[in-house]
């Protein structure tokens, strides 16, 4: 007897047995993106970038389990109400989310996906909702600009200079409830990434890395759905920045598909680039997820957009890798939501 | 309308609405454990611990890759046959797997649980084919004595001392194919970990830290699915080793939860302590995954075994938690793995 798949769509695409809804999003962020033109749309602006915290891995440990705790709040649900988390960060070994969630005794599936990571953690969150494994689960994600940094780069003391094409990390992190109670926003589809290697070697140039991954699993997207761009009132990457946008629509129109008039990056949204001196953009985990909460979520609650595709993209390296001279592929996760109509 | 949940049980465990079997594992060690007393067990033992490669990373991802294309080629499968990838490393941002995976072109679930992901991995590639979402996906770990000896120890050259608590690091990958097509191993229920943290605050001791961890979810594997340890031929831990072993069974015996009788360890299993100077025994995410492909898959596909608990262990830290006086907490994933009876 062999199992019949019902809901894999084309190559990479997926719809689910049941409904998702994403009933509840929170954020959480520092001064720097709370000052930037997204800044009244954040849950929560904290004015110290270390969160009364004594170290800066403890301080984004501190985002998620703000972020949890309020888009509990705002759905009035408890721990005990939420089966899983789904949840990751940039930081080795995971320690942002592992120090962060502890407290709250939920079932975790830790993820790492670069900054891919909030589009892999609501495509796996809605995979457990919609095969009716659990009723509510959280889907989160963080970064901090400070822990990054330090993990990534340099340390700040270092005070070392920045090429425009880096992106600036967002001290930032969103949380999802997914259930399968009626929301007015549904998760109707997700298409899953494969890692994209074009042979990108500078860490400074993210943006460039990543938008290769972008292009494939949004015209993979499109085909596996038979859509074309405008069927998305938006097409929203998570950190591509000024540099990997234009990679983007160019890569994309090589291939026939003109995403020029729905795109929108995350990284590009978050800060004001003239006035705040972000070089190609924001990025990280936290980038495209508290976008997402505080910005394209109100719009899809009040079915002012009718239906997105959200692209979180991250970038593969380590510093172990990158000092080794590998390369730096990228890998990007779609994940469909609509506005699906005034509760009952 | 809420959707109503059928396949959760108790606290913290599932079963799924449509069979799901592990129909091909491979396992791919190296030099030390091919001298072991799983030896003659495994599919793959290299002389040279680099695989042939420049770096201990890099050999990492050969173990990956090599043990994915055996499990492949054991089932007749090509990579296109294999919907998705969920897979991780003890490495800083995964890189064993981006790089070890990446020449397959699979949709790809990056995922970080420490030692305990080789349970993760095998948790969530069961949901999935258990939804009916994919008929084929790979669920695979890796680790590796010299790049994870660099990452969160000493890199071998300083030749350090190392404390007789100390877990030796397993160089070696292990690759599971799940899927809805029968087969004699089946995947009846999974119990999901939450983080515990007992204080340990020894890197050097990770039996210790794992060990709470491994008893709170074997304990609430029992009470979800209502057994005795006895209904399972054996219960088995990924890493704890001899120290953990028996912090193990001493915490469950103050739950009136006695495993004595059928508890194994695959650290235990995988060195002999005596003649390999090992320590407490093996660890890191390919030791269970090797130990389990190698040593329990043949028994449980003969019927001399015919149900077991698998359940993983990790230690959840990382160099810079450690350095900033961050516990050691653990977590552990359950997977119930039994055999299914002569193929048609």
């Amino acid at each position: 007897m062999s199992t019949k798949q019902k809901y894999d769509i084309g190559e990479q695409s997926l719809t689910f047995p049941n409904p998702v809804y994403l009933i509840s999003g929170a954020s959480v962020v520092g001064k720097k993106e709370g000052e930037g033109p997204l800044g009244s749309a954040f849950d929560m602006i904290c004015e110290d970038d270390k969160f009364g915290e004594d170290t800066w891995e403890q301080a984004e440990s501190t985002l998620q389990k703000e972020a949890l705790s309020l888009a509990m709040g705002k759905a009035g649900l408890k721990p005990e109400d939420i089966r899983y988390l789904f949840a990751g960060d940039l930081l080795g070994q995971n320690i942002a989310t592992s120090f962060g969630l502890m407290d709250y005794e939920i079932p975790l599936f830790g993820l790492y996906g670069a900054c891919s990571t909030a589009g892999e953690s609501l495509s796996l969150a809605s995979m457990c909702v919609g095969a009716g494994y659990a009723k509510t689960v959280a889907a989160l994600t963080s970064s901090h600009f400070a822990s990054a940094e330090k993990q990534f780069r340099f340390p700040l003391e270092y005070a070392n200079q920045r090429p425009v094409s880096a992106t600036w990390t967002v001290t930032g992190s969103g949380a999802f409830l997914l259930s399968g109670k009626r929301g007015t926003v549904r998760i109707t589809g997700i298409t899953t990434g494969k890692i994209v290697d074009m042979g990108i070697k500078d860490s400074m140039n993210m943006g460039a890395a990543m938008a290769p991954a972008a292009a494939d699993v949004i015209a993979q997207n499109l085909e596996d759905f038979g859509r074309k761009p405008t069927d998305y009132d938006k097409i929203v990457t998570g950190d591509l920045g000024y540099i990997g946008q234009e990679i983007l629509i160019n890569l994309l129109k090589q291939k026939k598909i003109d995403i020029s008039g729905v795109h929108e990056d995350c990284g590009i949204l978050i800060y004001d680039k003239d006035k705040q001196g972000t070089g190609s953009g924001g990025s990280g985990c936290g980038c495209s997820a508290v976008t997402l909460s505080a910005h394209y979520l109100p719009a899809l609650k009040d079915g002012s957009l009718k239906r997105i595709l959200f692209v979180p993209t991250g970038a593969l390296l380590s510093t172990v890798s990158f000092n080794e001279g590998q390369n730096v592929p990228g890998i990007a996760h779609a994940v469909v939501l609509e506005y699906a109509g005034e509760e009952a």
